[in-house]
């Protein structure tokens, strides 16, 4: 079931959990169009193919995604060689821990020593060597039987990420940097934040877990009795998925597994030295993007079309039009056909208030 | 010649110019959709449409406009009572002395008596009653042979218009507040227009002329005698237009006219006391919508379809897409279907340095 493209981790299955409408990104980004399946790098790829683009050296096909029924077809349109059966629609969202579970209650029965390594579809990931060889050490470190992490090495004191607590090296032939996890921590205040880095033990949760299926399954059985039951009935007979699938506890993995796990002292973590980014506001994607000159970032239209005169930013248009600024520094315009968003670097972060407000008038045709 | 539907003043012809691109307000105006073809105060009418509602009762149909080739058909679109012969369409952009010299010609042989009035086909004007007063009165003025203006009361010190500097009170009868005109000043800067306001001399030159005909084609005789001889050459044949009109000498009408004849003792002005606003950019046009809640100001689009998240300004747009604007006080979005501006009202006035930008890389489409 590995492609014939290149060298593959025997045995390793990617799992993209393809969720979440990234309404920081609005109005690009939204339940019927989420952030996955735009390019938001102007490199002609979806965040979703990218995801995929970066696995394939690691896993060929074996690869699952699992998303909304709503996004089944755009999903399969934009990676055409994802096989047909490793693409799992929920019937409705139940968040991380069934999505990611589901797959690996297929992948276990399938393959009983698969080694599952989950990746979010919609984040942004430079130096892929690197990337490869953390890959390669934590499922070294999950065929020894544990909950593996891939903990982003913090560039600055972010309060928009969960953090994890590395402890002592692990001796895990194949993975020298493994570090055995002291503790998941949530999103800190500044201050907090601030002290976890001086300490050099705390890196940036991004949600990458590599683990053999059946100790997720197993792991998940004692902490989420129900939820492993239910799992693994429905990869059993998958005709039950519609009358299971609703039954299921709506859980973060992080929450699920993770946290009890490392409580257990069952997780280690592979410090990530490549480039790591959520995209999670406008103010991270403009950070993202080359510069086009004059402090100007552009996104999905030709510079030329952009005229700044006094004035800095983002643009951001999918209509074709001309778009001029004069006399705003650090401002983000975001043109797509039916909405238009005008807004600042600095009150990017807010983006999700104007949404939630949209939503609240019942403007659900835009959010 | 005079319409049935109320009482107008016998003899008196008003003259439309109807040119200028509106630079300032790109993108909303531009040379192929000028300022006076939009409606920018909402009522449902343009600001050509709301020049003639303000005229017919005075004149009747008695009202000649003088356009671009280009926007002749724009303009019988849109004032299908005007008379077919008093639409006059300018070969090419002669400037101001050329455009109502000719109105007045073809109206000297039409009526030996009559009185033309020429007003700018983009300004905005309340307190209809009171303008009617004020014309009026210059009509009465104009009849005794003078160039009466009418002076706009200055509301503060504005650099962006000339001033007309009054004298003694004329003993003219049905005008009691006709004064003579010492001078024609020109834009002055802030300390000088201070000066002007607290001395009670000087009001806003508005481009607003009142005359007889032939009293105006005589002193252009006197002050640019080429161009009063090809106004009439035209006006007695008009077939020879296409080859007289390129030979006219390019000039405002204050120049030609309105400064030499003031030096000669020979113009009035009466004070006008209505509301007036050149809507000279988009800081000006805010300043005349009226309010739609939370400091935002909204032409062409739906209330409801601006979303404002900590944010102020002006919203124009012709798209009927949803604007949401986060964190920006006293922005300005101007949204057409080709072409999008964000700035500031402090920044109003330097729309033009971009059109002028926008020119130069050639994009005579949107400019």
């Amino acid at each position: 079931m590995t492609s014939e493209a290149g060298p593959t981790i025997e045995g390793l299955y990617a799992v993209i959990p393809a969720g979440g409408a990234g309404t920081r990104l609005w109005p690009l980004s939204r339940a019927s169009s989420p952030k996955f399946l735009h390019d938001l790098t102007g490199s002609g790829r979806s965040l979703l193919q990218a995801t995929w683009d970066r696995l394939a050296p690691l896993c060929g096909t074996n690869i699952v995604v699992v998303t909304g029924v709503a996004h089944r077809d755009a999903v399969a349109a934009q990676l055409p060689d994802l096989p047909y059966d490793s693409l799992l629609a929920e019937p409705s969202p139940r968040d991380s821990a069934a999505a990611i579970g589901l797959a690996a209650a297929l992948l276990e029965r399938r393959d009983p020593d698969a080694v599952v390594a989950s990746f979010a579809a919609d984040h942004v990931i430079t130096g892929e060597d690197r990337f490869a060889a953390c890959v390669a050490e934590a499922v070294a470190v999950a065929r020894a039987g544990k909950v593996v992490t891939i903990g982003i090495e913090p560039t600055h004191p972010a309060t928009g990420f969960g953090y994890i607590q590395a402890g002592e090296p692990l001796a895990v032939e194949g993975a020298p940097r493994a570090l055995s996890v002291r503790s998941f921590v949530e999103k800190p205040d500044e201050a907090t934040a601030t002290a976890y880095l001086a300490t050099g033990e705390y890196r940036w949760n991004a949600g990458m877990f590599v683990v053999r299926a059946s100790v997720l399954l197993d792991l998940l059985a004692d902490y989420q009795p129900g939820l492993a039951e239910g799992l693994r009935a429905i990869a059993a007979d998958p005709s039950r998925l519609a009358d299971v699938w609703p039954t299921l506890t709506k859980i973060a993995i992080d929450h699920a597994l993770a946290e009890p796990a490392a409580r257990d002292g069952k997780v280690a973590v592979i410090p990530g030295d490549f480039g790591w980014d959520d995209v999670g506001d406008f103010a991270s994607l403009a950070g993202l993007l080359p510069s086009a000159g004059d402090d100007l970032k552009v996104l999905g239209t030709a510079v030329e079309d952009v005229l700044l005169h006094d004035a800095s930013g983002l643009v951001v248009s999918g209509t074709g039009r001309t778009v001029a600024v004069l006399g705003l520094d650090d401002v983000v315009v975001v043109d797509t056909p039916d909405a238009l968003l005008v807004t600042t670097r600095a009150r990017a972060q807010e983006v999700k208030a104007l949404v939630d407000r949209l939503k609240e008038s019942g403007r659900t045709d835009l959010t």
